[in-house]
């Protein structure tokens, strides 16, 4: 997807430790306009796909989920990070890795909003090693929901998390796959290129 | 705004302790044909004014501001918890407490996504005891950012942030104002009724 890839080379910045920072306008401030461009090409890639519900996790996922399911008419449910066992309810539950804040979360969905009537396409923004990607998949898997594909912003084709996907033989599509970034020079690759 | 007090009275469930849950439609599973009603009567109810930037607090406020966000075509900011002082840039913090998990969170946004140029709606979809609402006008302030108005979705109107917010002078609209709620007979008394 052009425009996202011309917006990260103008906007992202490039840190020390492969860490690409997008906060100007996918996951701190928003640029809603780019959103909605994104909404129309995941409609677009899974076009002909029966999806029932978009599943993301809390906390950048949520807008651009949002806005993506305007484009396929179904609700969201987004999964929550906890660190409390005290749940209400019944809920799914798995555990996922950060590595950027070096924590165990525990996720959880409510029972009542995934069932094996599901199909589901999951969005987020990053994917890296694929930990939370993991997460979500155990709990559609609990849920007996089918799997209709998986919505990713920008990939980091560099760390594994998009290959271990894809050899699952899910649907896995990324907007911008970076292959690799420099931060001294302030450059980027996308795969393709 | 009756289809969503309807939608309340249907799908809401009250638990003891005041408790309303709406994780059904609003805050863990996402209805977002509704949520586009709420954007529509927030633009009717802030017309006219300048807004250049919407504002709220991860994680339930996120996607309903997206939602809004499109029908006053601006950017999204939203204000990051977080337990760690180990940030990265410069930010704006203010601590705000958590009654329902009864913690302390230090509460951010990068100085680079507010500033004093800037006409801000703060959206959220909860107000109660209105602690997040004041740790989001403490930043606003620092940022030296105008406050345009404050929109909610359900403010428990027996609780007194809603109160503290309108003598301060500030256009709180809340969509739904609860005035009451039963939980063992399940009924619930709205503002005006």
């Amino acid at each position: 997807m052009d425009l996202l890839k011309e917006r990260i080379r103008r906007d992202g910045t490039i840190k020390k430790g492969n860490v690409l920072k997008v906060d100007s306008f996918l996951n701190h401030q928003m640029d809603i306009g780019l959103m909605n461009e994104i909404g129309k090409e995941f409609k677009r890639r899974f076009e002909g796909k029966n999806i029932t519900k978009i599943l993301t996790i809390e906390a950048s996922g949520i807008g651009i989920a949002c806005i993506v399911a305007q484009y396929f008419n179904v609700p969201v449910v987004f999964a929550k990070k906890t660190q409390s066992i005290n749940i209400d309810g019944e809920v799914y539950s798995t555990k996922i890795e950060s590595f950027t804040h070096k924590k165990v979360y525990d996720v959880i969905v409510s029972k009542r909003f995934l069932s094996e009537e599901d199909h589901v396409l999951i969005i987020d923004d990053f994917l890296a090693n694929g930990c939370a990607l993991l997460g979500l998949l155990d709990i559609l898997n609990s849920a007996g929901a089918t799997v209709e594909g998986i919505g990713i912003v920008i990939e980091k084709g560099f760390q594994d998390g998009g290959e271990r996907i894809r050899q699952m033989g899910i649907q896995l599509e990324s907007l911008a796959i970076v292959e690799s970034m420099d931060d001294e020079k302030g450059t980027i690759v996308f795969r393709g290129e």
